[in-house]
Parts: C-alpha cells; sequence; structure tokens
C-alpha cells in the first residue's frame, strides 16, 4: 500500500538497538514542497506531505484571511510545472479578490499603533472580522475523553512512519466527520479546513478541532476562521494562543490523554459537572 | 522563578481528571512575534518564545543563506518600536549586502527548471554553496544513547510548560556545549546557530545537532549551514530530509530514545561495531 501512497515513502535505515546494529526498511512521511498560485502570481511555498493539495490551498487561503467564503475562487486546479506533468503546484484564481504576498505579513501588522506585540497580533485577528464562536456549543468531558482513542484509530495507515501530524473534525456527538494528515501541523490544519470550504460546510461552528501537536497562536487563529467553538490539542498550548482564545471566547483545551485534559480557556463549554 | 523569565508565564486553568475539575495555577511557554528588519526594512515576524532574539535573529540570516560570516553583520541591537520600550523587535545592518523579503522565497526556486520540487529544493541547498560536513567526524552509538538524558537535565527549568522545542549543541565526547528553547522547532536551531555565530565558533564541524522535534528538511538545511556533520531528533526524519542528508553526506539519527535509534543517513559515522 505505502508504494501507492504519495504521502509515505519507504528507505533502507540502519538500527541500533543495545548496540546492535540491524538493518531493515521503514517507512518515512514525504514532504515535498508545494507553491501555490493565486491569479497566475506565486502567492507562497510551502513544505508539505503531498495529498489533498486543493483543500491545503484553499484551507490556507482561508484560515490566513485571503478569502471568506469558496464563492470568492473561480478556478482550483493543479497545476503542471512547465509542462513536465503534475507539479508540486496549485493555481487558484479568485473573483475580485487583489491579493498580493505582503498581505500574508501584513496581517500581524493591522492592529498595531506601537509596534509587533502579542496583543498587536490579537488585535490584527479581530480586524480580519472574525466572529466569536458560537457561545451555545457546550461539550461533555466524557466524550472530549472519548476523542484520542478515535483518533489513533482513524490515524493507523499512517502511524508506522511517526512523522505525522493529524487535524480532525469531531461532531458534537463524537462522531469523526475528516481527517488530514501532514509533516506540517499548520498544514494539517489548512488541509481539513479547506475540506469544508470545498464541501460547504464553513463555518464549523458545531464542530470540535483535534490536532495532534500543540496549540498555538496560529492554530486557534485558523480555527477562528474556520468557526470551531471549541480547539483541543493532545499538548502544550503557548501563552499567546490561551489569550487570543480568551478574548475571542474559544475553547482550548490542551494535554488530553486518557482521562484527563486541562482547560485553558472557555471552561464554560464543559457542562458535566459544576466547578468547585 | 518563572516571574521573571519571559520564557513562562503562569495563568490559571481547569484539569478534568476521571470526571472531576479542579483548578490549579499552570505554566504556558511564552509565544510573541518577533520582526527582524535589515538596514531598516522589514524582513520577516516570527512567531516565538522572547528570550535569546539577538542569536534568533543573526542565526536566521546565517541558516536561510542571507549571511555567511559573523563580519558581514555591522550592528545588530534589539529595537524599540515607536520608543515605547523594548519591542519584539531586531534591528540588524549588513555590511554589502542588499536583500529583500523575497530572497527567502527564491531559495526554494533557485536551482529549478522545471518547476518546483523535492529534488529543486535539494538543487537550491547546493547552489547556495553549503559544503558537505567533515567526513572524518565520527560518532560512538553509546555517546549517542548518552545524550538524551543529558538534554532532558538541561530542559529540567523549562520540562514544566511541555510546550519547548529544544536545539542542543553537543561536541564529540558528548558535552553540552549550548542548548535554546523554543515555542517554535526552526527558531530553537537558529537561536543556537546565532551563539555559535557570534561566539565565533562556525563552522560546528566537529559537533552534534540534536532537536527534540522531528527532523524535516529545513531543520536539516539549516544544520549544514552551521556545519554540524550529525543531526540528531528524538523523532522521525522526513524524506526529503533523508534525501538531503544522503545527497549532502550528514549523519542523520531519528528516534533516539534509551537505547536505541535509526541512522536514516550517513551510517559510516557509527564506528562502535561493524555492520552485519
Amino acid at each position: 500500500m505505502p508504494s501507492h501512497n504519495p504521502s509515505v515513502n519507504i528507505t533502507q535505515v540502519v538500527e541500533w538497538q543495545d548496540g546492535q546494529p540491524r538493518r531493515f526498511e521503514d517507512y518515512l512521511v514525504a514532504e515535498e514542497p508545494l507553491e501555490i498560485r493565486v491569479n497566475h502570481s506565486p502567492l507562497t511555498v510551502t513544505m508539505r506531505t503531498p495529498g489533498h493539495d486543493l483543500e491545503l490551498a484553499a484551507g490556507f487561503l482561508l484560515t490566513e484571511g485571503l478569502i471568506e467564503a469558496a464563492s470568492q475562487i473561480s478556478a482550483l486546479r493543479e497545476g503542471t510545472a512547465n509542462g513536465n506533468g503534475p507539479g508540486n503546484l496549485v493555481e487558484i484564481e479568485l473573483n475580485g479578490v487583489r491579493l498580493d504576498r505582503e498581505q500574508l505579513q501584513r496581517n500581524f501588522f493591522a492592529g498595531s499603533s506601537c509596534g509587533i506585540c502579542g496583543k498587536a497580533s490579537i488585535d490584527a485577528v479581530r480586524l480580519r472580522g472574525l466572529k466569536r464562536p458560537d457561545p451555545n456549543f457546550n461539550i461533555d468531558p466524557k466524550l472530549v475523553c472519548s476523542l484520542p482513542e478515535k483518533l489513533r484509530a482513524a490515524q493507523a495507515i499512517f502511524g508506522r512512519t511517526g512523522g505525522l501530524h493529524a487535524a480532525a473534525v469531531f461532531d458534537q456527538t463524537g462522531e469523526l466527520l475528516a481527517i488530514r494528515e501532514d509533516v506540517g501541523r499548520h498544514n494539517a490544519v489548512d488541509k481539513v479546513v479547506g475540506w469544508a470550504l470545498l464541501a460547504g460546510k464553513l463555518p464549523l461552528s458545531d464542530c470540535i478541532l483535534m490536532v495532534s501537536g500543540r496549540g498555538g497562536f496560529e492554530i486557534v487563529q485558523k480555527a477562528l476562521a474556520a468557526g470551531f467553538p471549541v480547539v483541543i490539542s493532545v499538548s502544550a498550548p503557548s501563552s499567546l494562543a490561551v489569550q487570543l482564545a480568551r478574548e475571542m471566547g474559544l475553547t482550548l483545551i490542551g494535554f488530553l490523554r486518557d482521562r484527563r485534559f486541562v482547560v485553558y480557556a472557555g471552561e464554560n463549554r464543559c457542562v458535566a459537572h459544576r466547578l468547585r
């Protein structure tokens, strides 16, 4: 199977265990650059795991604030590089949207009257017009604890490489709606958001985003762009991610393992018990 | 201590364990944007953990191929944003180097006559003139197995947040020369490389780079720029990282845990036993 899977490569390696070397064939997560072109101009290059490239490109444009709806996309296709067959290229044509690469950087500065800082980064997210997620969406802590096992089961195919990050969308009953994997954490999120965008499912205001890595500022920003009220990670969030989640009313959960998790923001959505 | 440490914040959170909620104070890794300005023009913004910002900026310029030596830096200082005190800003002045932001992207395309792909990314690294690391630097597998414990011990201060990546420089005897931590894997590497650059220790041709995260293409590229012959990670490498390491003669080790590791490239440097 992996030989037909562009996301996985096989290679011969040497294992050392207790001082003894042994040759074997190992699975590697594939990593290749992808160029995203908008209206025939290069916008960005990202190192990603091949697969779901159209979703990645569409999701990237949405989560970075360059588009707000699928209706702005008039064409979306895998490009060929100089006629040499399918390349690591996605071409997007947008209706009535003028873009330049600088805009990606300017998002950081937009709200800043006194230089760049965490506060300015949060102001920039606000100025993008991102809405506060649905305040009436609640989650049951028992359901939260059931998600890691579902994520692991869905990741089984790729688990062998040990090198992939996953992003998954669960509904309020804990059903897995979509999962995407990538060597880059941000790419995995862009892929599931792109899936929702292209399937007409945005905003995901009654869904949970679960990520296998850390919950940093950019992950929370991307989740807000897609309308998620809850972000769960199996690892630690950063200070700025927590600050952004609190200011925007998003529930941010970290360190979800077995029957334990930590709520860093929006604890009001956990409704099984009253807090002591 | 953490209240005086700009890399760590404290905040109140809620832990759920076995269905029971409990409030407590938790440590968070700090994340803030840093702007790097070169010759008075903005070059890039990176989300990083505050601390060692000058090293981060200098290391970034070197590992991304914008400079080759500390002598090209005529001034390096923490900037203030509009006179409002220390900001998240580093200003660098370079001698005889003309830079623009586009150059960062162009590094991907430099060697590409047929579009962008993994091969073109590797060609671009070659065209930057990066040298093959010293072929005579060898490592003892026993020494390799001793490094995780040393890394953990050195990380103890920050270990409580669970959110930091580490990059460490070890010499051939296994002595820890420098360690830097950051919410971003690439930033941690740029900080140790920046340390070496500013301390006049480049190239690090008799040292080992150890990273706490995955060994991706960009980590190997940065290691080559600093002259490391060996890169060790505790997790998985990507296909393109392995390909680049093999083509450039760098030893790439992954999944180093306890008394086991996997050599993905440059196995000839492991000299304790002959391979069966």
